[in-house]
Order: structure tokens, then C-alpha cells, then sequence
């Protein structure tokens, strides 16, 4: 029950659009100001909220203390290893992001642990940096262009090469990370998700996201769909041309050998049209009213537009009832490190029990 | 609460795989035996469930009487509309077919008015017949082949050629119907969740029903998954070939164009070849473990089988990781208006408070 009030607390003071008093906070959740006010300072000293000065008043009455999140207790780590670069990012509790780095690099010629290496050393830094500012890093997710199985087994990662490599274990190699909680996760999910937050609006929507590879995370009424096993959103392979390119991954004419970012830079239109063939395959199945276009296709949106539309106006059976909205994603290329960040802050904020408890045990 | 319970107390008997006492049904629900009898005794005298003597027992103790759904109470009424035949049946509380009336014609020549009067017709026959043999019957579902817009509209139904009608209106025109509440949906909507509830299996599956036109029910952790508009499943009108043979949608390569009950006739290889294609789209974007062949692919499931199997294997990214279970469907072309039946009868299972109260009003 406790747990449940200070979450109940946390989520008030974070959802609010102004720095709410402990007497607001009773008025929004229906708890006592005693209830309150207890709640409110075991979250303070825990470090997950603080108290602000009230702006300077007229009028009657002392102003009340405000209540924010704080911007110096956890913070997320979000990582994404990709084709051609590896990125990590910081963001804390009020979803700022603190640290960015990213390093352009073709990951191929790499094998797994040099890549992950690599990556962990880039993860190191913005720890580090992140803590010299007075954060917290609660843990660490993972965003791969692949297919993950469970605890951090990445399966199959078809453009990078790799198949059921233990991303998890090859980051704790690195000192400075050992001790971090990490996660791993498909990088259109996590993209997904991050933009499912950011703009807070559309419930349902496909997020697409071109790479060297191309992948989609699907949110259906304000739920990412993983499917059964997890590997949903494979739009990549998605067949475009029946007889079409060669793919790596066996099959032919498939979505990524004429959208991925390689195919992109020789062509845009055919580009435009594989990609509005194939999400008018998705509006057709799902009925999706929007589609978000990020990773390598947000900074050249506005050239893909027609050429898409065309396709869907074309393709998709309900396009005259109800037109479908493209635009390009909210967070541009850093999406999945911001997602992946965001889903660790996100932990924090829906069980802030569970983290002043384990705080408590890291620095007693 | 008194409805509630008497929601628990006809589907802890609907459930049971023998015919549970009183007491039986009290232990099972936690209820006492007091009020367990007391809702049995309305359910009873509500036309419901039944009391039948036990089976004669060898060792101590009176036998208890056994309780069971009624074969002559509440029945749904379940109506197709397709491009070749009309159809109706009614199904009883315990889910046996009743009555089934299937009349084979091109529905195309006939305006959607003639067509609702001739299946008005065929659905009064079967109301009639099954009101003499003890049924009353519920209300009805009509399964359409295209896309419904609440309260029984039909805004498109390509291969019908219609444009908004309102099909409730139209049946509702048969005096005999007049009285009867009736809703609209689509027909391979209908035919998945009769799929589903027939089967009791797999949670997850895409349920694909092959006529003139084509469509798809989705099925994702046990929930029909209808889209934002309820327009989900076109799969018909996902494009196979994206220059190929022109539709009557106005788009160009249409899986109907393959795959359709008349490209069916004239070539299986292809039309296995452009299923095969199409449902791979399907499990790369949604991790969907079973497929359903249901409506005309149903009776021939085994000659298309390996055509789409061989596609499956090399345009799914997973098909190495874990493979797509194909099935024909359980009830074969009944499924739509099964389905359509079982809805209605769905309805008064679980709010068997709401039958009572709005049968006593009838027959007061």
C-alpha cells in the first residue's frame, strides 16, 4: 500500500504542469495531507523530489513550498548499438537528457565483444560523467537492430552479422559497468516507445525506422505489440518485389534492400514507393491511422512524403473513407537511445519504492 | 452483484465437462450453497439452465441432481451475406446447430435491397423453424463481406458493389424480423472469434477466409483485434505484385487477384504462391504463430498447403528460429455465420440478468 502511495505521489508531482504543493497533491490523489505529507518526505530524502521556493505572491496567505522531480537522483542509460554507429545517452528523472554521446563507425567488421566493447566504453563515459553531475544511474538498456529472446540474448541481429550473442554479459565486461542492471531490446521497440511518450498523443500508430536495416515497433492502443515470441515488426523483410534483390537474409525483394539506408542514398522514389507498398500492407492488416517515420527517414521526411502517399492512396482499400497521417518521428535518429533511457526512468517513476530500497542497500 | 453471480453460476455450468450439483457449483465459485440455489432456481425458472436426474450410482449417499444448459431456451440466429450464397443458422445456449439454411446464388446482379429481402427471407424460415422446436431466439448477426461502420452500416463491400446501406434497416423491413435486435459485422471478424471459441486453442492466430473476396480476422491474446475504424484484416487488398493484375479496388496486385475464389479455380500453385507471400508479410510485422485457413481454402488446405509453407520458410525472417503452424479451419465455410450465431449467444451468457429481465418483459 505504501509502495503504491509513493508511486501515487511521484507520478502527481511528475504529471503535473506546475510544481504542486503537498496540499495539491492531497486535492489530485484523494490522500490525506498527513498521508501526504509523509510520502512526500520519504521521496525527498530518498532524492527523488525536491522542494522549490514558491514564486513571490501578493495577496493574501503564506505560498506553499512547490514540489518537483529532482534532477540530480536516478537517471537512466540508454545505449544503442547499430550498422554504422554505437550511441549513449543519460536522461533523469524529469526525462532531460544530461549525456549524448555517438560514435560513427561501421560495427561489421567487428565481432560481437569488440563491438560491445566498444560500446561499454562509450557507456562508461557517460556513466561517469553523468554521476560527476550528481546523478544516479538506476541501470541501463540496450537497443539492437535484431531479434531478442529473454534477458538479453540477442538471437539474430541480421545486418550486424551476429546471432545469440549475450549482449548483457559482454557489457558487464567492463568495469564500470558491472555492477549496472541492463536490459536489452529491439531498437524500433524501445523508438517506438520513446516516441509513444514524447508526444503523448497518438494511441496507435507504426513507428518505421530505416537504418542499414529497417525495423517497426507497433503501439496498439497505447501498448507496444511485441507478438508471441517477441519479434514482431520485422518490416524490413517484408516482401516488396517477389522476384526482387537478393537479401541477406535468404529472401528476395524485400522492404530493406530497397529502403535501407544503402538503397536510400542511390534511389530515393524507388525508395518512397517500397516503403508505401509496404505499409499500405499494414494499414490494409491493422488498420493503423498513423505512421511515424524515423531513424534515417526523419531528416529527408519531406522528400519521402509523396512518393508514400501515392502508394497508400493507391493500396491501402479504406484510403477514401479515412486518410492515414505520416509524419516523421519526435525524437529524429535518437529515438531508440532515448526510448531505451526512458524505459529505465520510467521503472523508477512507476516503483519508486522499489529504488529507495535499493538505494538505501547500495549506500548504507 | 446479483447479476454478476448469475453470470458465474450459467458459466460455471456452461464450462463444466459433466453436469455439476448445487453443491458443485457452490464449491467452484466460491458462493454459498444458499445463494448458489437461489440463482439456480432463477436460471431455472428463466428457461436457462435444466435439471437432470443423476446417473444411477452403486455406494452411499443420495445422488444429487445434476444441472445443464437448457437445448430450449435462448437461441442466436446467425446470417451470411456473401457473394455467392446466403446463408442462415440458429444455434442453441449450448452451442449445438439448430437450423442451417444455406441458398447458393450470385448476389451481384441483385441490389443490396433484394438481396437483404432474400436473405430477410431465408433468416425468417429459420426464426420460425427453430421457435417451433422450443427456441426463442435472441437476436441476430449478420456477417458481411466488408467493412462495417457501427450500427449495422455497410460502408464498403467491394465485391457485393455496395456503398452504405444499412443492412439493419433492411432486414428489419421482413416483418417477421421486426421485433429482432440485429448487429453487423465483418465476416472473417465473425468467423476468427468462432474459430476461437470452437477451438478453445491457440491465443494468437490470423484467421484467413477465402471467398470471392478475401479477408482476415486477428486474433492477439485471445482478443479479435478490429483496428482503430474496425477496418483491420484486407488482407485482400494487401499487394503481392506491385505491378500486377488490376482489382476492383482500383489498386494494382491485390492478393484477391491470386488468391480469390476465382483465380483459385483457374490456378492453385499461384494462388498458394501469393498466399504464401502475403501471410509472410503478416508474421514478419506480427510474430503470429498460427495461421487459419477458413471459407474455400478450407476444403482444399492440403493442396495449397506446401506452396504456402515454401514461402513462409524463405520470406519470414523467424521461419529458421520457429516455424508457422498452418491449420484449415474447424468449421470449415460455417465459420462466418457460426461465428455470427455464437455472438448472440455469447451476449446472453454472460448477462443472463439481462436475458431474464428482457424475456419477462416480453412474455409478461
Amino acid at each position: 500500500m505504501r509502495a503504491h502511495n509513493l508511486a501515487l505521489v511521484l507520478q502527481t508531482v511528475a504529471n503535473s504542469t506546475n510544481q504542486p504543493s503537498r496540499a495539491a497533491v492531497s486535492a489530485a490523489t484523494g490522500l490525506t495531507r498527513a498521508t501526504v505529507s509523509a510520502l512526500v518526505d520519504d521521496l525527498v530524502s530518498g532524492g527523488l523530489l525536491v522542494e522549490v521556493d514558491p514564486p513571490p505572491r501578493t495577496g493574501a496567505g503564506r505560498p506553499a513550498v512547490g514540489l518537483t522531480l529532482t534532477s540530480t537522483g536516478p537517471a537512466g542509460l540508454g545505449l544503442e548499438i547499430n550498422v554504422d554507429y554505437l550511441a549513449a545517452c543519460v536522461v533523469d528523472l524529469t526525462g532531460a537528457v544530461r549525456q549524448r554521446f555517438v560514435e560513427h563507425a561501421d560495427q561489421r567488421p567487428a565481432d560481437p565483444a569488440q563491438a560491445l566493447a566498444a560500446l561499454g566504453a562509450l557507456a562508461a563515459r557517460a556513466r561517469l560523467a553523468a554521476e560527476a553531475d550528481g546523478l544516479i544511474v538506476a541501470g541501463a538498456a540496450l537497443a539492437v537492430p535484431g531479434l531478442v529472446a529473454g534477458r538479453g540474448l540477442v538471437r539474430v541481429a541480421p545486418n550486424l552479422g551476429w546471432q545469440d550473442i549475450d549482449a548483457v554479459a559482454e557489457l558487464h565486461r567492463v568495469p564500470e559497468l558491472a555492477d549496472l542492471p541492463v536490459t536489452v531490446d529491439n531498437e524500433a521497440n524501445l523508438a517506438a516507445l520513446g516516441e509513444l511518450r514524447v508526444t503523448g498523443g497518438d494511441p496507435t500508430f507504426l513507428y518505421i525506422s530505416g537504418e542499414i536495416g529497417i525495423g517497426a515497433g507497433l503501439v496498439l492502443d497505447g501498448e507496444l505489440y511485441r507478438g508471441v515470441r517477441g519479434w514482431s515488426g520485422e518490416i524490413g523483410h517484408v516482401t516488396v518485389y517477389p522476384d526482387g534483390r537478393p537479401c541477406r537474409c535468404g529472401s528476395r525483394g524485400c522492404l530493406e534492400q530497397y529502403a535501407g539506408q544503402e538503397a536510400l542514398e542511390s534511389g530515393e522514389p524507388l525508395a518512397a514507393a517500397a516503403l508505401g507498398i509496404a505499409l499500405s500492407a499494414v494499414v490494409n492488416l491493422l488498420d493503423v491511422p498513423v505512421i511515424v517515420l524515423g531513424g534515417a527517414y526523419a531528416p529527408i521526411f519531406e522528400r519521402l512524403r509523396e512518393g508514400i502517399e501515392a502508394e497508400l492512396r493507391q493500396r491501402v482499400l479504406t484510403s477514401g473513407l479515412a486518410p492515414v497521417a505520416l509524419r516523421p518521428a519526435a525524437l529524429g535518429a535518437d529515438a531508440a537511445m532515448r526510448g531505451a533511457a526512458d524505459a529505465i526512468i520510467r521503472a523508477v517513476r512507476e516503483d519508486p519504492a522499489g529504488w529507495l530500497r535499493r538505494s538505501s542497500q547500495r549506500y548504507v
